[in-house]
Parts: C-alpha cells; structure tokens; sequence
C-alpha cells in the first residue's frame, strides 16, 4: 500500500465531477440479488429494467460490483441506481478513509478490508449504498470475500425474512470488519517469530524486519482506526435505519472495532519493545567487542614495548651480556600480562 | 498468553454459529447452587430438570460451569440455560475484550482474571449471564477461583438475603476483579528486584528480563484496560439490575479497576526507566571501556616508537656508541609516558 | 516558512490598528465578479461605486483580492468593503492560526493554503469574508490558485442559481482544502524514495533529508490542525449561513480535513521510524566496523609480540641458533593466529 | 515507598471483613475535640459515651486517630463512630487511591500527604469521615501534620462560629494537600542541583540520582493524581455537604491541585530532559575519546613501521650503509607524521 | 525563573492569611486614573480618601499597583481597595497559576507576563481585581508594560465611553497576553539561528544551547498552558461581566491564547528534532572515526608484522642473504596494505 492511497481531482474541480482513474480500472463484474421470502436468487450481470423494476417495487434487492468501475461505467449505471453524485466520486477515486455519510434518503458507509498476500497487507475498500429495500456494494479487487456469506445467508432465512435488509446490511459490515482477524492473527505469528528469532540471531535483517512490520500496523492502524467511530455511528441509529433485532448485532460487531484497536495498539508496543530490545543488545555486544580489544591490547601493548627495549641496539646495554637476561625478559612480560590480567578481572570484565 | 488470543470463524460466518475451538476443550465440570432463604445448596452436576424449574418458579440459582465447554455441550444445555446466541458464541471462542452486553433480559458480563504460575501470567476468562433470579457463570481453566467465595458466603447469608442475586453477581465480580491484586503485587516485587540487581550487575540478561516484564505488563494492560469501563457502565445501572444496597460495594470494586490501572500504569514507567538507565550505563561502561584503552595505547604507542628508533640497524647512529644512551632513552620514554599521563589527568580521564 | 510566521504589533496596541507589514506588500490586483442569474461577469480593478450599488442592492458579488494590501489600500477599500476592523488587521499581519469569526452579519475566514515550489512548501492564506450575498477573498502570494474554480464554476450555473453564494463559499473553501492533497503526494513520494534510498546508500546526507521531512511535517501539522475545527464549526451552522444543500457538500470537506490530518499522522509515524531505521543502521555498522578492528589487532599484536621477542639482541637465546628456529617461530605465530580466528568464529563474530 | 503499597484480602474476601495489616500497626492515639460556640477544647483519648452523647445532641465534635489502628481496634470502637464497613476496611488495609466515596449520611475521603524524611519521600494516608457534625479523622504515621492546623484554629474562632464543620473539613483538607508544596520545593531544588551539577561533573553516579528523582516522580504523581478529581467532585457539592462561605475556599484547594500537577509534569520534563543531555554528553565525550586514540594511532603506527623496516636484518639494505640514512629516516618520519597532523586538522579534529 | 516558583505558607495556615514575601518586597508605586467621559486623569500615589469616593459613587476607576507590595502596605490599603483576602493572599505569595476567580460581587485574574532581557525570560505577574466601576492591577517588576496602552488609550476614547470598564479590563489583558509574542519571536529566531549553527559546526556547546531552550519552552509552556482556559472562561462571560461589544474582542484575544500554544508545540517538536539530529551526527562522526581507525590499524598491523619477522635474529633465515630480500619484503607489505585498502573499498568504506 502506498504512504499516499487516495486519488484526487484537481483542487477547484467541482464535486460530484466523475474521472476515471489514472491506473487502469479493473474489469468489473456485476450480480444482482433478489431477496424474496426466504429465497435468493442470483442474477449475473446487470439488467437496468429489472432493477428499476424491483426499486420501484420496493422488493429487497442487494446489487454487487465487483471490481473498480471506469467512468463511464459509472455514467451509464449511477442513476439507474440512484446514487449520490458523492457518492459516485468517491467510489471512482477509491482511497476513502472510512465514513458513513447520510444523504438525503440514502445512506453510504466506507470500510477498508485488509486482506494478507504472498506476506503482503493488501487494502481493499468496499462502499455500501442502501436505499430502503435496496443496498447496492462495490469491492475493489478481483477477489470475493462475500461468497461464503452468501453460502450462509441461505441457510440463514429466517433471519432475512424477519429484519431483511438490515441483517443484510449488518451481515456484510461484520463480515468486512471480521477480515481484519486473519490478517492480524498473521502479524501477531510475524511478531512472535521475530520474538524468537531476535534472541538468538541478533542479525541485520531483523532491523529490515521490524521496520516492515512498523510499517505494516502504521498503515493498518490508518485504515481500521475509523471503523470504530463510523460502527458507533451506525449503532447511534441517527437514521433510524436499524430494527432493534439487528442492534443488538451490531453492536456485537462494535465490540470486535474496539478489539481491532486493542490488539493493533499492544502489537505497535510490542514492535516498540522489539527495537528497543534490539538497539540495547547491539549496544551490549559493542561494548563486549571493544573490551576484547581494550583487554588485547592492554595486555600486548606492553610486553612488546618490553622486547621492543631488547632489541635496541645500544652498545652499553648491560642486560644483553647477562646469562640469564633472555628468561628474565620473559618473566616480565609474563608478570606484566599477568598482572594486566588481573586488574581486569577485579573491574569485573570477563 | 499468545499476542492474538482470540479465535474466531472465518469472516463471513453467521452470528450466532457454534464451533468448537481448535484447542481440546477442557474437561468440563458443571455445579448448580440453590440460595434459599439464607442456606446455599450445593449440587454437582446439572440437572436440567431441576434447573428448568427453579427457572420457572424464580427461585435464586447459582449454576457454574468451570472448563471451556465443547460445541456440542453449548447445544445441549445453552437452551436450558436460556443463554443467548451470541452469548454461546463468545463463550465457546473465548479470548474476549472484557464487556458488558445487555441482551433482552439478560446481562452478559466478560471479565479477564489474571493469575500467575511458575512466573508466568495466564489469563483466564470468566463469563457471566444473569437473568432475573438465575445467574450462569462459565469460567475457563481448571484452578477454581471462586471456592474461597463460596466458603465465605455461606457465612454472610444475611446479605444474601437482603440483596439476594444483586449481592452475589457483585461478589463474583469483585472477586474476579480483586484477582489482579496478587499478580500486580508480584510483579511490583519482579520490577523492584530488578532495579536492585541492576545496579549491582548490569549484565546482558538484564535485558531479557526488562523486556519480559515489558511483554507482560502490555498484556496485562490490553487485558484489564477495558475492566474500567466495563464496571463504570454497571454502575450506571442502566437496565436497573441492581439495588442500591449493592450499588455502594460496586462503587468499591470501580474503585479498584482505577487503582489497577494506576499501578500498571506506573509500573510501565518504572520499566521505562530502568531500561533507558540500563542502556544509559552501557554508554558510560563504553566510555569507560574506551578510555582505558586509549590511554594505554597513548602512553605506550609513542614509546614503542622510540625503543623502534634504536632497534634500527643504520651504520651510523652516533647515539648507541654513547655510553649512557640506553638509559637516556629509557629516561625519554618514562618522560613521555609521564606527560602523557599527566595530560589525561588534566583533561579529568581517571 | 519561518519558524515564526505572525507579524505583530507592539503589545497594547488597540485592536484594529491598521499598520503595513515590514515586508514591502505584494502588488495587489483586484477582481470582482458579478453573479447574475446563471452568468458571471468578470471585472478587474475595484470600482467602488458600482460594489457599493450592487451591495445596496443584494445582488451576489464576488470580490477578490491577490496579494498582501497595504495598510493605506485598506484604510481607502476596507470602510467600501464593509470589512471588521479586526479582520482588516489580520489580514494585514498575515501568519494567522487558521480559524472562523462570526462578526455581527459578517463571516470570517482564515485557511491556511500550502503549495509546493521548488521542493520547498510555501504556505499562503486565504481570507474569506462573507456578507449576506457579497463575499470578499484576499489571498496573499502572486499565483491564482482559483483560477480553475472560476473556469468551472460558469459551467456548473446550475448550482449557483439554486444555492448562490452558499456554494461559492463552499466552493472556495474545498479547492482551498484540496490544495493540501497535492502536497502531501508529494511529501509522501519524498519519503518513499527515502525509505527506499535509505536501504541502499545509508550515508551521512539522508539525516539532512530526514530532518527537513521533519520539519515541513511539524509546519504543516500547524498550519492544518485547526482546518478540521474551523470546517467543523461551519457544518453547525451555528449563523444558519448554510442551506441544506450546500451542507452535505461541506460534510464531504469536512472529512476531506480528517483524511489530511490522519495522512500527516501516519507521516509523522513513519519519518519517526525511518530516522530510528537509520540510527540502529548506523549502531550496526558500528559494531562490525570494531569487530574488524578487534579481530585485526587481536590476530596481529600476539604474533607481532613473537617476533618481536626474537628481534632481542640478547646474547644467550638458545632458539636463535636452531637450525629450525625460523620457520618454528612463524609455526608459532600461524599456530596463535589460527586459534584466535577459530575463536573470533566460535562467538559468532563472522 | 513501595511499587505495590496496597494491602489486600485474598480475593473472594467479602466486603468490609476487617483484618489486621501484616506490619505491626502503629501504636494508635486518639483525642477528640469538641467545637462549643468559638472554644475548642481538646480531650486526650476516646469515651465512648462522651461521644455517643455529642453524637446525638448533634454538637460539633472532631475524633483525631493517630497511627494506624488494628482490626481490634476497630472492631472496638468502629460502631461507636458509626464507620460505615467499607471505609473500616479500607483504614485498617491503607494504601488506598485518593478517593471521595458518599456512603448514607456519610462522606469519606482519602488523601495522600507525602513528606520528605531523609531525603527519602514517605507517603502517608489521611482519612476523612464527615457525620453530618461529626467528623472522624485517621492519620498514618507518627508526626502530627495538624498541630499548626489546632493552633490557628483556636484563633479564628469566627469562621468555625459561623461555617461549623463545613469549615473545620476545608481546613484540614487545604492542610492535606499542601503538605505537597514543601516536597516539592526540595524535588525542586534536588533537580536543580543535579542541573548544575551534571555540566560540571558528568559521572556514574548522576545517573543513579537521575534514576532515583524519576522514581519518586512517578510515585507521586500517581499519588497526587486523583487529587484533582477529589477536590472536584467536592467543589460540586453533590450531597449538599458544604455552604457557599466555604465553597469560595474550596476553589482556592481545587486550584493548588492543578498547580501541584502542572509543577509535577515540568519537573518529569526536565527530568527527561536531564537525561538526555546526559547521555548526549556522553557520546560526544565517546567520540572525544575516540578521536584521540584515532590520532595517536594514525600517527604513530605509520613512522613505527618505518622505524621497523630499517631494524630489518637483510644483508643487501643500501639505505643502512649511507651516511645520512638515519637522519633522513628521522626525517621521513616526522614528515609523515605532520601530514597526518595536518589531515586531521583538515577534517576539523582538533 | 526557578522550577518551584511559587512562594506558600507551612501548611495549616488559615486561608487569607497575610504574611510578606522572604524575598525583599520590590519598592511599591501606585497611581489611580479616574476615567472621567473620555477623559482620563493620572494620580500619582494612592489616596484613600479619593479612592474610597470615587468607588461610592460608582465612577470608573483604575488603581494601579506596580512591584510586589508587603504585608503592611497590604494590610493598609487592602481594606480600601476592597481586596478579598484570598485575594491579597496569592498577590503577596506571587508564582501562582493563572487563574480566574469569581469572588462575591469581585473577579479575579492572574496572568503571567513573559518578558526577555539578557537572553533569558522573566516570568512576572499580573493581577486583576475588577469590581464594578473599579479596577485594581498589581505587576510585579520594576518595568511598566502597560505605558504605551494608557498613551493609546487616551486616543481611543470614544471605545472608553461606550464600552467603559469592560473595555479596558479587556484591553489589560490582551495586553498582557501578547506580551508573549515579542518572547516567541526571539525563541523562534533562537531555533533557527541554532539549526543552521547545527549543520556547521557539530560541537559540544550546542548541547547546552538545547537544553537551555527545552528548560525555557518547558517553563513558558507551564505559565503560559492555563492562559486558554482563563480567557475561554472570562469568554464564558458567566457573571455577565461583559457586554456583546467587547466579546468580540476577547474572541480575538482566545484566539490568540490558542496561537502562542501551536507555536509552543511545533517549537518543542523542532527542539526535540534537533536534539535527534545533533545525536545522530554524533553517532554518524563516531561512525567515521572508527573507521579511519580501522582502516589505519588493518593497513599497518600486517605489514609492521612483515618488518618485525625480518629483524628477527635467527641464525638461518635464508631470505635475510638473498639479493633482493629487501625489496622484495617491501613488495610484499605494499602488496598487503593494496589487498587491505581494496577489500575496505569494496565495502564501501571510503
């Protein structure tokens, strides 16, 4: 992800303005679901008076865009759908921070979904649009994290039939806000092996590893840190778009934002920890280093002085003539070391 | 405690769905305790017959469930116990934020109780679902916790016929939160050992012992930070689940969850403190380290030089045919020893 | 942008007073812009007959200041403008904090505009005066930024007809707001490519970049905190200057200002974590750098010790006058220098 | 003071149990006070009747307890005072968080008076329990920090006259936590000590006073912290405790709580900053140290290897027979050696 | 200024008790101005006949006290001036926080008044004592600050008329708080002059200059943090002491309080940047340092070993008669100090 994820117009363009996106857009595809009395049916595909049809019905309808729509795209289906010029830019531009806006009869939400590949945190936005009986969502990325709710949301009709829509749209915000689990359990494995790995191989790349890590939660404590206020706003009710069934559920999925932030705050302290523990044993080790230097050199410097003052070639050294002059030598550089030897270890350095 | 420490389904997953966790469940143990008018009935087992009836007719009942019930357990009783859906689910999962949820008639209730063994910190969850004049308690793990409370309740039965389920909810809570006292003063004990050992052996595993401390205390923060909270909102009384009698002995406990916090809180900073005047003495043995050699090598680099001067073997070098050239040169280099010496002594080096 | 940025009069100076900056003022061009029905008209210079008249009339007016103005233009246009004395000095003074006065009938605006020139971030102000259908911009520096927002503005009449001066005002507060997003892609690519420089040239000038980042962040964090406050205070709506419509526009910027400040954070994050990437590098070179050193001189000063003792001039030294003494010696000295390396390997030092 | 000061019951105790402090209890003194119309008259010891008369005649009465009572003790006279259990509990148990509890009829406070005794700061308890006209006070500890308070009382009879009671508890209280200003002022003065100190002799041991200073910071700011919110739960006079008259006062108290902790937080500022500059200082002493030891040897090991190559025995050495070889060889030397010299003051070294 | 400003009575002493400063009080000097309609009048000295006249018959009048009085002027002239105890208390003890304080029919502020002389800030007081035609100042120090607002207000009488005791009261303190503009400015250039001395010339005494602006930006921080809350609560206008006209001023002067705050902070976030990069290019120095050392010692060390094994005095040493023994020995070393220079190159050492 980069440090800079959204798009933007240039300042001074008008809002609601649609322009597609400089990356090239991703090929979209669409389903539409409609919701009947404890049936689903699956349509591929988009069918414009087909879902005019059912709007103006008011039967429970959900629209799934998959995919990150061209501008053109979005000219041809926004008012078939009925979505807020706003709203339409802010799919287009993509890099939203999460929000709930509320317009004028209809209710957008902004949810980042972060998702683990080939050891790499991706962030995928998904934006909900619901209309009375009618909720359409768009999923950047190719891949469908809604297919087993799906599964179980035919299993699961009863529900569906008693608050419709709203257990809908609940069941789509917890699944999104629950794909934070995964990745977090991954990060939390990354910290523990790197726990591990940083106490017995103090290496370079343990450095390269924090630091990735450090990088990873600031950007995921960006992304998710507004799930929590924008959750509490839905659980406010301001709209009343929510039967009290659903509340209850919701504010369960409240409760798991506040987990989020939990678990991201104490994994940040943790990396924290992590350098800190680092730097301090980098700092331990120098130090070990250069008191096997200073004991080395401490030790030889003077003994070689000594054999330096033997080799001198003065005629009048009396010493050189003595018999016993070479062992005597010895035995002072012996006494020397020796005596070097101790005083380090009275400082207590080996 | 692992740094993830929640299971989870996969996102996507209905609410409400029951799975077992990974882990084997702990063998469970169930009990059911009847408050009559001032006696308490123990009963092991739970028959749900009996249970059923004392439910039906409003009678005080205590039912306690130690060991982290299997899927299959919660299918088989969780209707006779009345439990909520979403209740099951938490339980079987276990590794919640502590909370309080209010479900339509029934107060759910998630505490952390921390305990030590063998110097470690295990956390433990304790789940409480009480509904009128019946209250459920799970708790995870096979040390029971609350037999010193069920000793000592039998001997204050006026309370518990005055306030009745009020009083006892209260005291578990109490007792679940009172368990963080022993841990917290064990580890303030760990924390001050080390800030002796430290100024008497500043060595490397020190550090170990520093980011130990540290791991565990930004658990125990994540885990007992949302206690606080968690009693505040029952004080409220919000559901009017309690008397004012009990109201008083709450406001204790409250008081309790701040004073925890405060001594986390401070112990966080102690830990910060040692490490940075851990580090703070590495730099200054470094220096220390680095003087000794410098001097050392100051002193006898220049001399070594001299005595090399002399050992040089050039035709005509007038000073070796002098008759007192070797103590000449020796009376150099102990001079310039000494103003080496002298000048480190001057700049304050020893 | 100076540390410093306010020019202010001697304290006790009575509010109002009207006095020219110490820098020479910019030259000042004026434009004011008729709104008629759907149709702008555009008029340089200032007349103030025709203000006045138009004023007077309610009629919607634009006028527009570029530059800093001088203290004797405002004395002879502030009264024709119907500008507070106290906007009219700070206007003058410039380097105000961001912020929003409501004047009896008046609006008054202060925003912070950064613009990126030449790698450096230059700050201007705008200055926003609304009366009930008349408004008055002065921006300081030479270049328009609102140049585009007047060429889109004659396309989008629509708006301006249905909304009037509500969504101008709106309209210049957005592009001022949106003039951040440039900056900050361009400040987050500065610390991408440091991030990435960092890895392969860890040298002595990227402490200087990692500064100056700082140092442009901590200035802009200043500059744009109090956006957020001063476009929330304008959703209130506390004056009813806003009809609904132009309202859920400003939500929009509004959460425009959120995304700004939680892109500075995570800015912020991440420069704090570079510059600690660096520092541990750094330790971490350190200490191979005296590992080097260590094992060189703990190889060498033995062996050197050796032959030294045998360049002693002493006249019984029985191993001189082996027939093997020579390559024995330089057996001993492989034989130390082997053992040292062996030990150097041992505790893992290469 | 101890990281962990609380004294606890095993939890799962229930409330109000009274049991004995581990440590010997101080040996308890008792006087209670009568307050007629404007004359106080002191009575050493405690009747029983004498206090349960004044106690129903509703006559001012103050009970002093000195020292920390046994579980006896309080079992004895607890219900002659008419304690409420809790507060009995939390007196005999001390070390309790600063805290304002309404129990029925009754206010019960606690406030930590620190105070230096050897350089060393001991924190004592102060417990508070207003009856409508009757107050209890106990004391830890064995010095009197009210005998000033009595003294002046006696003097200002007219404020007792007209405010009673109210008065007397603003007193002691105003008294309580004053007693922090004179702590204070000797941190105060022990860190500008340690300021002027450490430029003037930056040794080990500034570290183990910088260590020791951040301690008792750090237990006084936990002890002193909910002092604050006390007060301010006092000033807001829930339970009609107080009168107007005394009110005015009680804002006086309430402000030097907020100038405690503002004097705390600038000292663990400087504190922090201390340390800092510190170990600042000492790297650049470090790299002081380094240079010289770098200069020594790039100077000397250069000109002693060239000494060491004309101490080489090879038979064919032409420069060894020249006339002038030892001189030029001097000569060679002292030349590179300038040359070092001069590089290194190039680079700006010395 | 000294860490512990504040002067305070032993604990215990009655409130309102009035005992002078231990420091010599400063020579006193008063002067009343009566503000007649649009005329104002100075008085030298202070008249308590006049005083007391002036203030019966409910004409507007201005006291004001320069340098710290004494307990007996205060006791003097207290009473006349209608001072509330509490009130005289902190005027004669000094060093409070500012604070505003509502006395019966009387409002009391305290401000402090940052002043620069000789490179170090003066931190001085100033307190307002406003009662309904009748004001009070007391400023500490022997300097006026408030001359050159009496020489503009004596030109602004028109606002005097209209606005009376309100605007003045208002004019005071605006005074007062821009007062620490003058004092930012020069801290501002004070950083910026040490920023670019900081990339020049890296030395020890940069250290000192740092600490010295913390200390000072910790201290200003302290006096001038309540100054916001002070002005947001006059703001608050609760005793309706204001009217409609000179709210608007006061906005101006809170805005203001919120200004000199944002700079506080991005100068302490400046401060503790340069702190890291001053650190960081110590490191980065000591870096280089040990290198050029190392590199030294890994050239010289080998090939002083090769001189050293040549001036053995082994009898056989066959290379010691060859024909070029000599030069090829030398061959060899500059073959060594190449390989060692070349491997330092490939690793990017220089």
């Amino acid at each position: 992800m980069r440090l800079f994820p959204k798009r933007y117009h240039p300042p001074g363009t008008p809002p609601g303005t649609l322009v597609s996106a400089a990356k090239p857009a991703y090929p979209v595809s669409c389903q539409w679901i409609a919701c009947e009395e404890g049936a689903l049916t699956l349509h591929d595909g988009l069918d414009p008076e087909a879902v005019r049809a059912r709007m103006a019905a008011g039967a429970m309808t959900w629209v799934r865009v998959q995919g990150r729509p061209s501008a053109e795209w979005m000219r041809a289906y926004g008012a078939t759908l009925a979505l807020h010029p706003l709203a339409q830019e802010d799919i287009l531009n993509g890099g939203q921070r999460p929000k709930l806006e509320p317009y004028d009869g209809q209710l957008f939400l902004v949810l980042n979904v972060p998702r683990e590949e080939d050891g790499q945190i991706v962030h995928e936005q998904l934006y909900l649009l619901r209309q009375q009986n009618f909720l359409v969502t768009f999923f950047e990325g190719a891949r469908d994290p809604f297919a087993p709710l799906l599964e179980r949301l035919k299993e699961s009709r009863i529900r569906l039939r008693r608050d419709g829509l709203d257990y809908l749209f609940y069941a789509i915000v917890d699944t999104a806000i629950d794909h934070s689990f995964p990745v977090l359990e991954a990060l939390g494995e990354r910290i523990e092996d790197l726990e591990e790995f940083l106490v017995e191989h103090p290496e370079r790349q343990v450095l390269e590893e924090i630091y990735a890590l450090k990088r990873e939660l600031i950007l995921l404590q960006r992304a998710l840190w507004p799930h929590r206020e924008v959750v509490g706003r839905l659980l406010r009710n301001e709209g009343e778009w929510f039967g009290e069934g659903v509340l209850v559920y919701l504010r369960d999925c409240y409760d798991h934002t506040f987990q989020i932030l939990g678990l991201l705050r104490s994994y940040r302290e943790m990396i924290a920890g992590l350098l800190e523990i680092y730097l301090s044993g980098a700092q331990v080790r120098l130090n070990e280093t250069m008191r096997v230097l200073t004991v080395i050199a401490t030790v030889f410097m003077p003994i070689t002085f000594v054999v330096g003052v033997y080799g001198m070639n003065f005629r009048y050294m009396p010493e050189l003539e003595w018999r016993y002059g070479y062992p005597a030598a010895m035995a002072l550089c012996a006494l020397i070391a020796l005596a070097m030897v101790l005083w380090f270890r009275r400082r207590g350095w080996f």
